[in-house]
């Protein structure tokens, strides 16, 4: 008899995602600017790094597992009830106890296809059906498509990033209302807004739309600046967000944390400060890629996804030539969305290291044929 | 159609465990000592709050998915592989990920009567069936009954605890590598030796003895003093450490975290002094329960369990009767133990305090009838 389930003996052993400490080990290189993980290196408000440095002395002591005053001040900033939230360890440990609570092995979910990786990882990790519905041609996720395949699949959960991950590209709130009326009753819609607080305004449902399937998931990995910290939630109906403390591991959350989202939330004015960093150097991503002669997706996160042009293995080889060159990007990993690689924001100094490693990459490698 | 499945609708909204910020809500009031969740108020070593604040401000980043630094440091202070390493947030999601990956629904998981309530949690979560082993009459996990148990019923998981939660008491390490041979091959060995770091010499088998069928857990959480920052780890062969890797929620332990489990493993002489204020603790609570005319059981770990000489009904008023004193303190939950109180171990002033609120409640609801 096996120790481990079928299921468990079915799955790989990769991972969603290879961490730029690993590359450097296998490369041995230090990476000179990391620019692949979407993290942003203008770093958490100062207040926040002061309280975790605070929070660090009590650190002796489990943190509340109830996370009363995070919800509160969660609760307090988006004008909603602490009810209508769930905190957990960064949205892929929130993602992971969905899939758990809301899927059975051989139940269907639908996603992009190329979006994010993790989820379809939580997904295979839990015996689920993952039906994909291609990316427009555009580059935007297909909504047409995807409320017909949900229609006629009628699948337990329908992943839907805005703005979307790795395109950056989003959809106005009126078109995500759409897919949120339009899917069946039965489907739980996993809106995933990581970069919400990045979004155009006019593209973000109100927050306090809810609806018993609909599935909200925030972060402060992002324009916070606290990836580091595994903190995030998801917002709903308290019938459903009270799913995930069936599940999840209560004191998961820790000290450090709870206190680092408390300070972020006090902090305003310093993500309004971020996401006016963020924004420009969004824009001057986008220059050097036009200065490369590649064509920068139009983005409403803290990356940029260069079309370089050429097909998924012209991209791979940029890739792995400006890898060399230390500098971290990513690139999605799915055609037609491959023939991109993706740059996250960074410093001056941190954009013109990958300015000087992408033309250096392409002296290698050349240009794409045809 | 139901948004959730039939098993996550079948489980209870009760939390393993109400945290101590839980109970200060509903009672209104500020406990004066934290006693009851057997954490170390001796707190983790200078050196380790440092690193904590340093990592603090490098939290803008993904901690290292790979835990490299971390598990080769484990490594080293075990004098094992890192391949024999997984490292988690907490013993509890590890646990979590555990029965995930061993076991289907109605799959048979055996453990003691009244032990760890998380992973009987996590058991529930995953739809696989409890089967209960009393304690013995002298409060002991009844090591021969399990091993019948586990021939019996050929399960899963065997849940095992030492030093045991709540009761304090260990068995030999010749115990329990009788354990490890007896038990059905098919059958996974959970050796939660959350404790261990207080463990009586001879009682822990040697760290590299390895079965495939065989997996500890350590943690940070206990005589380190870091139960806020959530980090522990498993050890085992590495093909069975190696499954956490299919389901774990990768980025889940934080960068701080990593770096305070590494700088908590550097500074081994604060580790002792920890140990040894906790044995004085230990001590000084015996002697407490002792001036109350209570029976203290003796604890390798570092809380005590106190036999109050009643039933669960008195030893359930007594405890509310402590609270409302403003020390908090637990008991076990299910009958035989539920006659005692488990206080955990704290600095001079917060025994004291203890003291006072026993004596007080001894004095409100009376000695126990009989």
């Amino acid at each position: 008899m096996p120790l481990f389930t079928d299921l468990a003996r079915s799955l790989p052993a990769t991972v969603p995602f290879v961490g730029p400490e690993a590359l450097e080990r296998r490369m041995g290189l230090k990476f000179r600017a990391r620019l692949g993980a979407n993290e942003s290196v203008f770093g958490p408000s100062p207040a926040v790094v002061e309280a975790m440095a605070r929070a660090a002395h009590d650190s002796w002591a489990y943190g509340d597992p109830e996370q009363y005053d995070l919800k509160r001040a969660i609760a307090a900033h988006h004008g909603i009830e602490p009810e209508n939230i769930a905190v957990g360890e960064g949205i892929d440990g929130l993602l992971g106890h969905l899939v758990h609570l809301a899927t059975d092995p051989g139940d269907t979910v639908v996603t992009s296809l190329g979006a994010y990786p993790t989820f379809n990882y939580h997904v295979a990790g839990h015996g689920a059906r993952l039906d994909f519905v291609p990316y427009r041609a555009d580059d935007h996720e297909d909504l047409e498509a995807l409320i017909e395949r949900a229609k006629a699949v009628r699948p337990k959960l329908l992943y839907f990033a805005n703005p979307d991950n790795p395109t950056g590209s989003w959809h106005d709130a009126a078109a995500v209302e759409r897919l949120i009326d339009d899917i069946p009753e039965e489907t739980i819609l996993v809106l995933d807004e990581a970069y919400s607080d990045l979004a155009p305004e006019g593209s973000l449902p109100p927050i306090d739309l809810m609806r018993p399937n609909l599935l909200r998931f925030r972060t402060f990995s992002k324009a916070y600046g606290m990836a580091g910290v595994r903190v995030a939630y998801v917002v709903g109906e308290p019938g459903s967000v009270s799913q995930f403390d069936k599940v999840r591991n209560h004191f998961g959350v820790s000290r450090i944390a709870q206190a680092a989202a408390i300070a972020a939330l006090a902090d305003q004015a310093y993500l309004q400060n971020a996401i006016k960093q963020i924004a420009g150097a969004r824009e001057e991503l986008g220059a050097i890629a036009r200065r490369a002669n590649m064509t920068p997706l139009t983005s409403a996160t803290n990356f940029v996804a260069i079309d370089c042009g050429g097909d998924g293995t012209y991209a791979r080889e940029l890739l792995a030539a400006v890898l060399t060159r230390g500098v971290f990007i990513r690139m999605p990993g799915v055609a037609p969305l491959d023939r991109m690689i993706r740059v996250s924001v960074g410093r001056p100094e941190d954009l013109a290291l990958f300015e000087d490693a992408l033309f250096g990459a392409i002296d290698e490698v050349g240009r794409p044929a045809g």
